[in-house]
């Protein structure tokens, strides 16, 4: 459940780099939570196929996240936004992550 | 030589999301300062496509920012820690964008 999280959140940051076909099954999938079967029948495709999309995403997402850390860095400034008294600059730590 | 200095620095930022190809044509380019012939006879190709091939990479990084804004959220964290007068925070904002 938390590493699901950890792809939403992955998906957040990065599907406007995904196809639309992509980001349709992987929301499908993680976010209306529908399974591979549902999704196939929409799709006129095979529960395996499916599987193999969403399979491919993940690791696309994983690859982003290696190369750019944004997920990373939009943490490391919420953390830093989070904790200090400064109101000042929590606001602009929000604002440079667009939160 | 503005406007290049802009595609440098998001090429920096994104490199690791082109291909082989892509990264050596825009790096002998743009950082080697290579014309497109020169490129073209390393290659083996034509003036042209090497011209088309860089442009269309230009395209790529000024997408990925868009999606992205990642090279926007580096610089305002950049001028955060060069205008604060707390150490701490300024290393701990340099940290979170490994700079």
């Amino acid at each position: 459940m938390e590493k699901e999280f950890y792809y939403i959140e992955l998906f957040e940051i990065y599907k406007g780099l995904l196809t639309d076909k992509q980001r349709d099954m992987f929301y499908s999938h993680y976010c209306l939570d529908l399974s591979f079967r549902e999704i196939a029948e929409t799709e006129k495709s095979s529960r395996q196929s499916v599987y193999d999309a969403i399979k491919k995403v993940k690791l696309k997402l994983d690859e982003y996240e290696k190369e750019l850390r944004l997920r990373e860095i939009n943490q490391g400034i919420i953390e830093l936004a989070e904790k200090t008294d400064d109101k000042e600059l929590s606001a602009r730590l929000n604002e440079i992550i667009g939160r």
